[in-house]
């Protein structure tokens, strides 16, 4: 992790007014949608993240504190059973009250009581807990980017979320290989910083001798299978991903637009516009990233393989500039840009399943992670729409592979040929 | 028709006036959602009747008009297949862009084409079409009330919409019934004025002798029947609705709620309170219409039984004070009111069918209403939501027999006895 | 009703073996399966006819009788709620056991105390139910030819259940009109022979002038409809008509196949075989009937209007032969048939509703019509598959609008001109 | 692999029979249906695995052979699409025709072309196409086991498939645990018996020290677990394993009924008969599994752990007598039987992924088993419905994580104290 020099109170009130500075580009109406299941209103983001600190910290920690809406609870929570009913997720989108002003008000509220708690200093229990809402909200603004990319993705005047920028024109590098040799590996975070529970655990892992890409796949390069029929050749498939993309017409990435005969693709950055061939592909479900793979000939990487190829090879990516939101460069300063760390995050052919190790914690947040460990892939290296502190070689993020509207992308590997 | 001393610009603009007031009290983020399939986003309908005057009047008709967006018609269109491509229904409550400003903009620039239009003179044909789009809007107020009812009562803080009024506060007067004889009877509109097309062809029914109640069925007796079992004894139920209410677990009209077990209703007046016992009984499917009339022993009337009631015994509900938006009066000022005109829309047995000498218009206007013909029943009367000059004895409004989010109701009637 | 000459007990033992000599023809796997919801399996039509006669005579009016088996009750029983638990509809296609040869048994066991009960003699109560038993066995025969086809002609090898019979090949006549005054006409059943509750209560309707088809639309004719596009222009459809076409890719009648450009149809009579353009169309849904009369500018008859051309028209047809199974004739020896009775059942206009005078009767047998009364629509006139017997003019078959499985056809109506 | 001193021929030709001896205790009526997606009907068994032998050997390599019927292929391919249109899954429960007469009569054509075939000699390409066909129809062999059960076992009389054996009925034995130490593992088939594709490319894993339970949970521990409210309390369950849970309103494994108080089973062996709290748990799902270890404090074994075990400790149990179809013997004649092979499958917390060296085979027969790598657990073991020649400690068998109609159990891990 990355250590900054602020004091908690700093970092606590930056990352809230993170959040708000993210949606301050949004219409009252765009806060309220959801358009499908697996995007959220940002309304509901900004109440939820707030919820956090209202019910695991002051609930029962600051003497004095008062709920400040007992609807909130039931409208905020998101899928913790121990902390009773919930809105059911797919109803989010129903919700026009209360509004966009009362959700940041309820901000406001809990931001004050929160500066007051933090100001009282906090025993290292709270300090967890606290860490543990920072880290929670720096996920919800990565979902937020998402989710609003999602809704004005979809409206058919494809607004802008963000200008887009001028950026260095270099050409995209050719494919090379960062090698690994066969042995045992350590896997996993050891401390002393921030991590979730399902990162820890460190432990050995048996690999064998594997190369892995020296960048991403582009879209130029996704385009040519495109061209060559891959969507519609079930060799290429997982059978899953084959039912996946005929009952829901797939023909290219989310966001792919083919219009008068060109390729365009809506971006945060500028809306809609001709696709940028040297930028890494994004917005492909795992069958997608699976059967481009197969196509080449190559293969996905495991986590383990991505994350000790990263131990090894990832500073060049960890020292360049990070990219922004959609603001993708195929060179960095220094040279070629190993792409490792924060522009797509890269599915891997591992299934999200516990280290040999894990163990839930105790309580609520023991919901945080480990429920989830079924029928869903790794991915790894953080995206364009990670914050940047919240980036680091263990990390274990994970979709199930069929969605696509995070900023998801690949890159392949082969096993070492043996003489 | 109520006749008006205005002139037909004046009308207009009054009209295209009302129905930006009654969204005057929504938040911009009530303006966009659509909680289920029946309901239409607020935004969408200040779109969709602005899109009815551009595309059947400013379109071909002013000359020099220019369409103030070409992506508008796609999103505002409803269902003339006619005119092209549509958002489909169940997507209408994901558009968050164009928002209420800039459709309220929409709604500026067509008013003042129109006006200008008008300034002009019309021929008759247009003037037809004028009126067509007039009543068009009177409707969608309508539907506006319903939708913004179902916006706001579905959401967990229950907003009112309007404020409480005190009123008088008359029992509820015992039932009676009015009598009418056998015999030759006619039906459906007779000119000058305004109808749609499925009221037009007068034409001749035989009634049996009938009495029809002088009154709606009030909240309490509704609640009699609840609590002698009605919801769980399949006796009293069609077929369809048996299933209807099993698979969505139906116990009380729409908008009931037992809280601390009381009954409260949710109403635009006030929010939440206490049912009111001596009020209509509103909010109901014709499966529970009809559920009631066979638990009573009785049936719900004919629309032409009601029609011809109506000729007979409507003017004193005409002659006493309209109700406003669920502000109902048991009695009017003169003593009795038999509510026939404007309280509730009142279930009839009878489907929605084509009158003998039916033709659907040439062109889009003829997707108006013939096409709706199969699978839904016909009511009659009015509601608290209705524009009262948009009321008239031959009015046949029509719902699936599932649906009850607009303002429905019923009265009974059964066979003169033959001695 | 035509009156036989026969005993009681003699009918009620022919009524019963009818239905087992129309299984004969099956192997003990097209006995089990239900393909598509509105399918029963010949099996449970075997049982449910029989566990009619069990439960409502014998149970409680045969002294000492025995029930067959405690699970049959649940097994066959249908729709009535009254009489306790049954198997979901849409479950029957999975029981394999009991199997055939075990419920012929079971009708073997109640046929023979039905014999004892027949030879004490019946109350007038018993008579009743029992003419009900049987007219119900009579309706149970028509599905169980519906179902047959519906499982032999979705097998893929096309079994035929009869041999193709050699037919008179008579051209079909030019259409011609019968003409039917103005004026007030009696409708429904009146004594002495059967009728089912549905029909009862004669009274008055009133009829503006109209002529009807003096013939069925055939199936060249609905070929034409096909050829002009019919299935692709929605002015022609009610809109749940077009959504219905569009989501089921209906491009034909049912079991009618394009096999190498050529139009052949699946019969119950020889299998897949070339379309006979001069039978009458039959296998369409009510959406396909009401889009043929308008696009031939024409419509459907009332159920009202068909009643009264009957009366006055029909003994023509009831005088010709009637025609078996699949085994149309376009003329009668006599000359025009004007195929009013037993050919297809006709769509009418009519919503199947209650008559003025309907009440349904006490006890499980008020549950056979009258919880049907919504979103149905009457046919009339009785089909090939139709028991001779059970025919007559005021018979109500009732079927939703997207139905097709059964014999349905349709002829067309228009208004008189008057001058 | 037993070696078993038979020629190949007279291998084919036994598992051939038995194939057919499975469904001889069937009616025709019980081999026709499909309750559920995921059972195939009996006689789909029997022609698909007859397909198999047509398709990939007879066709191309017995010269004169003629294909049995045109529309076979069609009918009785499973999911490869490399050969060409399927029926659907879920309709091959609705083909009554052919019978079941006729598709042993094509079993009948195919094993004497299959005989010819034989008798001429094999390449050594066809030896392995006959030996996978082999093997696919001993797999098939069990899954018609699971399928007769499902569909016996889901009629409302419960039929028995076989007699009851008594059986020797020795106490289970307290749960104690095998012990292996942390290091480098080798993983996989090496030859010379056949194998599946998927355990090829024997490889190395990095197991850390861990503890496995030397006998199989019981029916009567699970059922501790149910009165302990496992069924009712979130914390025990995977999110999607809870939403499962309460969609299906689960309570307790496939085939399990509380009858008057009592808990019963439906067994092939007897039928409806009392819980046997001795023998193995099984039909339970990869939630009941995991819910289950989680409520005990323990963890599932990785498919990794298994396999190294049962290599150190698995001749115990191959020694001992394998069950027959639902013949649980808790304890062997040596003793203790620790049922690593063959009583039920056992659920291991591994997803189905491909080896390291995992290479799909070129042609049809490489989508025997690679596609199906995703949302898939690994299940080790074989069960009382494997065929003996057909279990072997690197068997991977799959299945998603909500099934439960096969012959599914648990076995407990933990990771050794390390102090």
């Amino acid at each position: 992790m990355i250590v900054e020099d602020v004091s908690l109170k700093e970092r606590f009130l930056g990352v809230r007014k993170k959040t708000v500075d993210i949606c301050s580009r949004l219409s009252p109406e765009d806060h309220v949608v959801q358009p499908v299941e697996e995007v959220s209103p940002p309304k509901w983001h900004l109440g939820h993240t707030t919820w956090f600190f209202e019910t695991f910290l002051l609930k029962n920690h600051l003497s004095g504190y008062e709920i400040y809406h007992d609807q909130f609870s039931f409208l905020f929570n998101s899928y913790y059973e121990s902390v009773g009913e919930r809105v059911i997720r797919t109803n989010r989108g129903n919700i026009t009250r209360p509004g966009v002003e009362e959700v940041l008000n309820y901000r406001k509220h809990v931001d004050q009581a929160m500066s007051q708690l933090l100001d009282g200093g906090l025993s290292d229990d709270l300090i967890t807990l606290l860490e543990l809402g920072i880290q929670h909200e720096q996920q919800h603004q990565e979902l937020l980017i998402y989710d609003i990319k999602y809704i004005l993705g979809h409206n058919p005047t494809f607004p802008a979320y963000l200008e887009e920028k001028s950026k260095a024109d270099g050409e995209v590098s050719p494919i090379g290989f960062m090698t690994i040799e066969e042995g045992v590996y350590s896997i996993g975070h050891q401390g002393p910083g921030f991590s979730f529970d399902n990162e820890l655990g460190r432990h050995k892992v048996y690999l064998h001798g594997y190369e892995i890409m020296d960048r991403l796949v582009t879209n130029g390069e996704f385009l040519e299978f495109i061209e060559a029929g891959g969507y519609s050749y079930f060799r290429h498939w997982l059978s899953e991903g084959w039912e996946w993309v005929n009952q829901n017409e797939i023909k290219a990435p989310e966001y792919w637009h083919k219009v008068n005969g060109e390729w365009m693709m809506y971006s945060l950055r500028g809306g809609l516009k001709p696709l940028d061939l040297h930028a890494p592909v994004t917005h492909i479900s795992y069958f997608e990233a699976d059967a481009y793979a197969k196509w080449k000939g190559l293969r996905l990487p495991t986590e383990f393989e991505w994350e000790v190829a990263c131990a090894k090879y990832g500073e060049i990516s960890r020292a360049s500039n990070f990219v922004e939101t959609e603001q993708f460069e195929t060179k960095s300063a220094e040279g070629k840009n190993n792409q490792l760390y924060g522009d797509v995050w890269e599915w891997t052919s591992s299934a999200y399943l516990p280290y040999p190790f894990y163990e839930a914690p105790e309580g609520a947040v023991g919901e945080y992670n480990g429920k989830f460990m079924v029928n869903q892939m790794v991915l790894k290296g953080g995206s364009c729409a990670t914050q940047r502190v919240h980036i680091r070689n263990t990390y274990r993020n994970f979709f199930h592979p069929h969605l696509r509207w995070m900023f998801s992308g690949l890159r392949l590997a082969k096993n070492t040929k043996t003489t």
